[in-house]
């Protein structure tokens, strides 16, 4: 056990080390002098090449095999105790992603996506997408270069989805996602044939003062400990880690829309939870044990206590009198039925970060359809623009006025990443199963909200889902927790449910 | 010059590597939420063995060698362009203090001071130097190896004070400070024969915003670029260098106390303008030669603007009216004149941070006197108390009711700081002799202030002061500058002349 030890000090170590950089990145977008932006670009490269250093050492390809973990059986010797072996998959599949992409290409893409980032920056504000459009190509070129790198055997898309949902597939996502599309748009064409909410009211103005304090409240009923956490303001919000006990998020505050930091407040406090409640065990902490299954699994965290709890009734039944007081006088005179349409609106629209629940994944569906098909060269990068508008309009009903609210709306493939949009969608579908799990076990969340009782919903998530970490894959821990694989009917239960009492059908 | 270019590269990796420890260091004492106390300290240790090792590595001494810097003659030879000469003599120098002290020695003593500093803190809490005190001679005899380490050949005082101001002696520093004591206990006897000043206004209740708003309006008036720095709230002032274009400031905020957060705000911009202002050379950007002369050159930026400018008659005759807006109730009706006198009164008391511009110094030359003594072994450390009221009484005329706020306030020692306090007082001497230079130089400094010409003042001091850096050691510099070595009559003569002024005598 020796050697478990010394590779644990290891990733210890170099999660230290990547603590320190997400310390550099968060005040960069918190705090940081302006002027001081080269400079802070050199520190992180500092740290990022320290980092890698660390986690690339042979040393740790030594203990894994000494170990008895290969590339064919990750996880070692069946006569382990079954956290070592869960820890030695985790550290094989790091180490042979880590190695297997050489560092020319991973200098060489660096490079090259800062200068993707910027052109994108550009194109968007012109609304020019030819100019991004060689970069794009770019990306997608070194995408399929660092796929080959992984896993030759397999198709680039698959490789680069496994990367965020460990263990998933484009067959299994496409399969899932197939279901998914289609109740969508059923249940969007019945909403469409209701009459319109009014929701003027939640763009009355709102100092930012008084939403500062709703959200210091909402994180207070959601119970994130600020002695380990706390909450700042950035340009788009986020959560980050920076250590085991310092996971702090961030918000923005639109004083014409409080549902924005209210919301996003909920949801980024979801992700905090999750990372202050990874805990496999003492001898784990701090290692590449104590992390989220996957990105999927952690969107469920945000999206559950955004959606499932924070925009239910029982939710508002407890705490609409207290917002109303803290954000007063913008919602003076309204009532619970009336704050709870509103903040539940339908409205199909052209960016994915303002679509409500039934939308979303529409959104998500349309991305992963495309970034499949240029990755594996079927989309020309050029007809981008052509099938972007093509897909708004086949599943939203709406149609681009420009590519700038089109295909150039988001950052991610200007930085080179493709096989991250689904964990969006899917975190709403893990979500909705974790709801239904904790109903068949004798939880009721929905009763447990109306009666204020957040602890217990808490404590279920804790126990089934925080705690292990990256002890379980994503498909493993939805199999452990609920008896059985993700089903997207859960969510769209949820979402028909709900909608037929917000929409009244 | 291949070599030199090598050994500023590596240099300014560990620079690089101080600045991050700055920026964990910052977060600590601004924003960290408090249970990843212990974390950081992991982090810290971290960064700093990390900048340790790049500090020591055989390489600096190898590039030393063969460009002629030797111990005996640091600054390599005369055939050298003089900033390259500069650059061998601090990288030398730098190089000989961190390997000559064994790194047990370093570990051994960061335990032990970590166990002082939390004995300190319960000590002074409970008025019970006796616990503290096997901690403090614990922290002598580990300086006094420190100083065997570094220069057996030498007193292990004048070792000491050379760290922090290089050249300096007890001899030296007991001259300046013979004459010094003699004029400032004759200042205080004609100050004591005149009537108090009443500055109970500056009393007045006034609510944070407010004085967040007067400090934003003098760093302004100062100059202090915000686009390469901020000012944040901490319990205690400080200024911290987190990259040569981050340069950030702290201060506190007193109810009932306004000029706390505007002295502070104003003392910590005199230190931030330095440090922003030094560049000797584009090529030594982000090298050791680039930082301080010393900390009484930091100090005499700080206590030049705070006093010399910020405590004038001048200064509010500019800036009165619109800290009696950014303030008001507070100040309202209070007139220029009995603004001037409040903020100068002159009041011997027990606590040197809360000391005037006539007194401070004598708690300084205090210090110096103990710690000189108690290093040598005259002063055994169970006499301290004593010998520390007594010395409050012959200097100063007020005799400390406990330890608490006597021989225990500072925590300087408790962190094993010897030979730093002089600095302090050191830093008056040098701001009224630039002061002075400026004037002969034919800069009226007052007439400057007056006419709220602050800008002919820092122009000044950039060129004179901040520009060049460590390329010249303090001695140097004050020599350079004013043709003279430093001569505490300039400040003698500066406090005189105003007291005389505010206490008409």
């Amino acid at each position: 056990m020796k050697l478990l030890e010394r590779l644990r000090a290891i990733d210890a170590e170099a999660k230290l080390i990547e603590h320190i950089g997400a310390m550099l990145g968060w005040d960069q977008e918190t705090y940081m002098p302006s002027a001081a932006i080269d400079e802070r670009a050199d520190q992180l490269a500092f740290v990022e090449t320290l980092s890698h250093q660390k986690r690339t050492t042979a040393e740790i390809a030594e203990i894994l095999e000494a170990l008895g973990s290969t590339t064919a059986n990750p996880s070692g010797p069946g006569t382990l105790p079954s956290i070592d072996r869960a820890y030695l998959r985790v550290m094989r599949r790091q180490y042979d992603q880590k190695t297997r992409i050489p560092s020319e290409l991973v200098t060489e893409m660096a490079k090259a996506t800062s200068l993707s980032q910027a052109a994108w920056i550009e194109a968007r504000k012109n609304d020019d997408f030819k100019s991004f459009a060689p970069h794009l190509a770019r990306m997608l070129d070194y995408n399929r270069q660092i796929a080959a790198c992984l896993d030759p055997a397999r198709r680039p898309y698959d490789v680069l989805l496994d990367q965020f949902e460990e263990g998933a597939s484009e067959a299994q996502i496409a399969g899932v996602f197939g279901a998914l599309r289609a109740d969508l748009v059923a249940l969007l064409d019945k909403i469409r044939s209701r009459p319109q909410i009014d929701d003027s009211f939640l763009h009355h103005e709102c100092p930012t003062p008084a939403q500062q304090a709703a959200s210091a409240y909402f994180m207070d009923v959601l119970s994130y400990d600020l002695s380990r956490g706390r909450l700042d303001v950035t340009a788009h919000p986020f959560t980050t880690t920076l250590g085991s006990s310092d996971v702090r998020i961030t918000t923005r505050f639109v004083e014409n829309f409080f549902p924005s930091s209210v919301f996003s407040t909920i949801h980024e406090t979801g992700h905090a939870l999750y990372e202050l409640g990874i805990q496999p065990s003492p001898e784990y902490r701090r290692t590449s044990l104590s992390e989220a299954s996957s990105m999927a699994i952690h969107e469920s965290q945000s999206r559950l206590w955004e959606n499932m709890v924070g925009r239910s009734m029982g939710f508002w039944m407890q705490h609409l009198a207290s917002l109303r007081t803290m954000l007063s006088p913008a919602l003076n005179g309204i009532g619970l039925e009336d704050f709870y349409r509103a903040i539940n609106k339908v409205q199909p629209s052209l960016i994915r970060t303002e679509a409500d629940e039934v939308t979303y994944g529409l959104h998500v569906i349309l991305r992963f359809e495309l970034e499949s098909r240029m990755l594996s060269g079927d989309l020309p990068v050029s007809d981008l623009p052509a099938a972007w508008n093509e897909g708004m309009q086949r599943l939203l009903g709406v149609e681009p006025p420009d590519d700038a609210r089109g295909c150039l709306q988001d950052i991610h493939w200007s930085m080179g990443s493709f096989g991250y949009f689904p964990s969006y969608a899917l975190g709403n579908l893990y979500a909705a199963q974790w709801w239904d799990t904790m109903k068949a076990q004798g939880l009721d969340p929905k009763a447990a909200v109306e009666r204020g009782d957040l602890g217990s919903i808490l404590a279920w998530l804790r126990s089934n889902v925080h705690k292990p970490g990256a002890v379980y894959r994503p498909g493993e821990l939805v199999e452990r927790v609920s008896g059985a694989p993700l089903d997207p009917s859960h969510f769209v239960r949820y979402l028909n449910e709900k909608y037929a009492r917000v929409y009244g059908f």
